[in-house]
């Protein structure tokens, strides 16, 4: 069956539900550019929950996350989710303007599952969209899990925080380090450790591979670990070596989770977090919209003018754009 | 003088502004911070501006920003801003989880400075920061205005979009690329021209930086461009070729500033869009004071039992919280 001909959200729900490629993609590019269609497919998505786990991908460039990202695509469809094979694939570009280069190759990288008509891989960048990545992809991912996808690999090529957080908002995120980060990993511990559900050491055919699983474990063994700990996995994902070692030890932090009632818990969390920052976004805009008024004008004349700092600025501002609700 | 054994923001700042570095330093961790403190240092600054000129130099890991913004200490001592020879230096840190190792090494390497009364150099990072960078690295520049620095470099390890902005931010923008970034200069050529006031090719020794020159010359030719046309200005940091040329450059691009009036212009609209971001952080705490409230939770429930998606829930309390002014 053809996409339909059209823009109509709830059209191209219906037909990307029945196997449509296109259509889904339409609904992902409507996603990814925000505003009112935006917010239907996401409504639509809402209602309709699948079945899916979603597997993030995080690591500093070079670290060999698009080769990790290609050898679980690979694993997945060979083992599944549940026995159930398909793969979609988020590919969460940066909006800093300096990766273009990396993200091309990766492109390139994985156009080897191209023809596979069961993984879908798409690239998102959303500068266009009201509050960014951190509520674009987590709305793709429930396009993605309404149309029946039972894997979603969410990989972040940038390591700004707001990509890092988009790799973190899934089941079981994958940290990737290589052999020799020892220093990078001490100085950033607080940051890892409260994102990685896995760490893993790729290219581990080089050297430094014992020094750096003893950073990871030593930087474990110093925390106050709930009833799980992360696991580390040592990966060549270039030769696929570690890949079914790294497969199990997700399959083991899902059933972790489940076993706990965790998994339930954590998403609950994660759409409570979107919640505020939908609302971030929204008053965001309403600020925007405010820009043409007088009474903006007014308050921003006598900050240029120096009489109020920006602080006091803001605080006349919101006085008039917040209700105050009683007793607050 | 001694620091005053204070963290009283007032006697702090009369302390920096007679030339006490402990004082200013702590300025910046007050700043760094956050809260009502920060606040309180911010206002004081605001009222204090002193005659200071910020360059911001960004680009991708390992271009070479670190050794650029180290020659660039020794130019600006040498010759300063209007002959005030001065130096600060911000050196912004990325708020992601995976550049610690360049950060560590960054530091080292600037020590060559740190016994030079006439240069302050300061890291920052600002994960507790309410508004992070974007608020809290122009409160900075503006405090080491107020305490008489001439000359500001802002430099960014990482490139996350709000990294790249806070560099972005200041009065003359040098961007850093390297030869054989022909295509990631291709595939970024809107954030990059957003940017830019000033094109450095580092490590202009190596193969391809005549291509390197072509490829950014032709992204100039195809771009509307106003009355000026970022220079491009090749440098081999390492052994200081070039630093005089780039010098030279900023400081043109601060007289076609000064006399087209753009400097005056473009520092206005950066003020009001700190307001801004003043204005959302400050919405975002209020948000997260609702959260402990029973209309809060009541939303919540019904979004989380799948009644009503994140933006039915968003826009259900922003009815509340927002005051609706007549007419809009």
């Amino acid at each position: 069956m053809p996409a339909p001909r059209t823009s109509d959200p709830s059209a191209l729900f219906e037909a990307a539900r029945g196997g449509d490629r296109v259509a889904l993609a339409r609904l992902l590019s409507l996603v990814e550019r925000g505003g009112d269609p935006s917010r239907t497919v996401a409504g639509l998505a809402f209602k309709t929950p699948g079945d899916t786990y979603s597997v993030g991908i995080t690591g500093a460039p070079g670290a060999g996350k698009s080769t990790l990202t290609d050898q679980l695509i690979t694993i997945g469809r060979e083992q599944g989710v549940d026995g159930a094979g398909k793969v979609a694939v988020l590919a969460v570009d940066p909006s800093s303007p300096f990766s273009g280069g990396a993200i091309l190759g990766d492109r390139v990288r994985m156009q080897s599952h191209a023809l596979d008509d069961g993984v879908f891989i798409r690239s998102m960048a959303t500068r266009g969209h009201m509050g960014g990545l951190s509520v674009a992809v987590p709305d793709a991912v429930r396009v993605l899990s309404a149309v029946g996808m039972p894997l979603v690999l969410v990989e972040t090529v940038g390591v700004g925080q707001q990509e890092v957080e988009v790799a973190a908002a899934t089941d079981t995120t994958i940290v990737v380090v290589n052999p020799g980060w020892g220093d990078a990993i001490q100085a950033n511990k607080a940051g890892l450790l409260e994102i990685a559900d896995l760490f893993v050491i790729n290219k581990a055919d080089r050297p430094g591979t014992a020094q750096t699983r003893r950073d990871l474990e030593l930087m474990l063994d110093l925390t106050e670990l709930g009833a799980y700990r992360p696991p580390i996995v040592e990966t060549v994902a270039s030769k696929g070596e570690g890949i079914e070692a790294l497969w199990t030890a997700v399959g083991e932090h899902r059933a972790h989770q489940i076993e706990h009632g965790t998994l339930d818990r954590m998403r609950r969390r994660r759409l409570e977090l979107e919640f505020h920052q939908i609302v971030a976004a929204r008053v965001g805009e309403r600020i925007d919209a405010m820009a043409d008024t007088d009474h903006f004008a007014d308050i921003n004349s006598a900050m240029v003018a120096g009489d109020i700092d920006p602080y006091q600025a803001a605080d006349r501002l919101l006085a008039e754009v917040l209700r105050d609700r009683p007793g607050s």
